[in-house]
């Protein structure tokens, strides 16, 4: 029998808040039975909600927040306001304390990294956590990182990146080496800029426990050309969103045209089925997971404007992170780092 | 009546060379009768070709070169092997000499900015030259730069990028006042790296006649929120073959979904006019032209694999851009520039 996992939710998260939150744990909870939850937010609200949802209301304890971070509040105002007192803290709080395995919370990122990063705070060696996406592929789903917690990381940090997305892609697609590339802009020695440069060199001659493919471009994230594609936060960030945005401009243009004619619009009609599944496959619900590598404890990041079915996949992927015990791996990773290139990394754990 | 344009062709660029560059040069000929063409490459060879278009050589004049650079050349090779006797060399040095308003080449985009530099030198003013591209958008065309020229901007190259995009946008598009947007990882004010955030205070305060608008992210690329997207040309590349990955990657995923059953099939076929009209939106060779900007003259890179079409309209983009005199604006605009900020100008002109 699996193992209890105790997910901590900031039911006050997203744009929808309970109304979403509460659903999804319920969609959740009918695929994984050996969950149960803390619910964090407004508690006459969520208890009221909750007699919908009985089976959430069997397996959950709710705890109220005085306070919501709203969507559009800077990190600094959360900190600020929401210090203690707020849901999405308090979420979070609850891994720091050992009660909760993970916390999952569709509130705004920035706000959300800045209460992780001062409650956790980052693993031993690390310098900075990383937010990593799950891509959809042509060969599958591969893991990007980062896409914006840390803009203008140094080789050092790449590689730690490299570490923690190869951790996550074995928890979470269940393969034992997955493959690593460093995201540049031609496979020419000469190009990319420096710090990509020495990262690569370092992978290449550190001996990590990591199958390094090399320097991977653009267009290799949609291919799938490799497992785990490491990247710094702003370019990361940037990829994220041409890619999301280049696939609504197609989906527009598509519908465009296909309403333009009878014909075409019988042809839309028959071919239905087939647009539902690309659909699907383009779906950012079913990956709908920005996930916080490198903080002493997983917190799981799910779309703001998110519905039900979204957030239940958040929370799916923070149950495999949990069951698969990705802080346990990433420290081991880490470990085996320290002791092949003592210099830089004996320096960040000095402090710790 | 239309003033003549002399335009400079690498013959021996492109996956196939003159096979392509000859049909394409017809193609563009029938669309502007103004234009006449001036051939380097593998004299025999053309001279040979160019009896199946009589149109085209009653135009041009044919010039040997005895080198051809190869697509895989590394630009220092292709500078070392390829200098005053490779044919992408003295299509550019007849520009430098005044015998051509603007080549064109399908060569590869390393040796073909090398060579560019060295025989064209930058402008009075601009440090470091960009590759623009011309980017689909929902809303029609925008201009995005720097895709790959120049890693690592800083805020006064950014500003240069942004002067020099407006201007090609003004010329390919035929708007009096292009809005400029600076890609940057969210619109809050704290985000975002130095030199982006740096660019985005000059482009405010330094009173240029540019239309700036703000920060814009990835996804308004493909939205075409504003008609000249600025960044630096390791980001732009990342974000031009990403926004080129997902686009292949739906149509892989479409095709898929298509043929899965018989009624998708016969339903695709229906919709086959909508599917064609998409494609040629998304079609690269329709702005199949990525060019240098910052240059003491015009050169356009058309994509190596393309074919005749494509190559046409690189040419009709290099028409465009003399007619439009592309470098008198840029440097009407730096002018402006120097007397608004003595500062950094003044030094990166000091040498000039």
């Amino acid at each position: 029998m699996a193992e209890q996992v105790v997910i901590a939710l900031d039911a006050m998260g997203g744009d929808l808040g309970p109304d979403m939150v509460l659903p999804g744990a319920a969609l959740a909870l009918s695929r994984h039975p050996n969950i149960e939850f803390k619910l964090y937010g407004d508690a006459p609200r969520i208890r009221s909600l909750l007699s919908q949802y009985p089976a959430v209301a069997a397996k959950a304890s709710v705890h109220h927040a005085e306070i919501a971070v709203g969507m559009e509040d800077k990190p600094s105002q959360a900190l600020r306001r929401g210090r203690r007192v707020s849901s999405m803290w308090q979420a979070i709080e609850a891994v720091k304390r050992g009660e909760a395995h993970v916390a999952v919370s569709a509130g705004n990122t920035g706000a959300l990294m800045a209460m992780a990063k001062v409650i956790l705070d980052t693993m031993p060696g690390i310098d900075r956590p990383a937010i990593a996406a799950i891509w959809p592929t042509l060969r599958g789903e591969s893991i990007v990182l980062d896409v914006g917690a840390t803009i203008g990381a140094d080789a050092d940090q790449l590689v730690d990146f490299a570490i923690m997305g190869e951790a996550l892609a074995r928890c979470l697609f269940g393969i034992e080496r997955p493959t690593v590339g460093l995201l540049n802009i031609g496979v020419e020695e000469i190009k990319g800029i420096e710090q990509v440069k020495e990262a690569a060199r370092r992978l290449r001659e550190l001996r990590l426990p990591i199958e390094y493919i090399g320097f991977v471009e653009g267009d290799d994230l949609g291919k799938g050309t490799v497992d785990v594609v490491v990247t710094e936060g702003f370019t990361g960030n940037i990829a994220l969103k041409t890619a999301e945005g280049t696939a609504r401009q197609l989906t527009a243009y598509l519908k465009q045209a296909l309403n333009r004619t009878l014909i075409a619009r019988i042809g839309a009609y028959m071919a239905a089925g087939a647009f539902e599944a690309v659909r699907e496959k383009m779906d950012p619900r079913t990956r709908n997971g920005g996930v916080f590598l490198g903080l002493n404890g997983v917190v799981v990041k799910s779309h703001g404007g998110t519905d039900a079915f979204g957030f239940a996949s958040a929370i799916d992927v923070a149950v495999d992170m949990v069951e698969n015990r990705i802080v346990e791996k990433i420290a081991a990773d880490m470990a085996v780092k320290s002791t092949l290139s003592p210099g830089p990394v004996a320096e960040a754990g000095a402090g710790v």
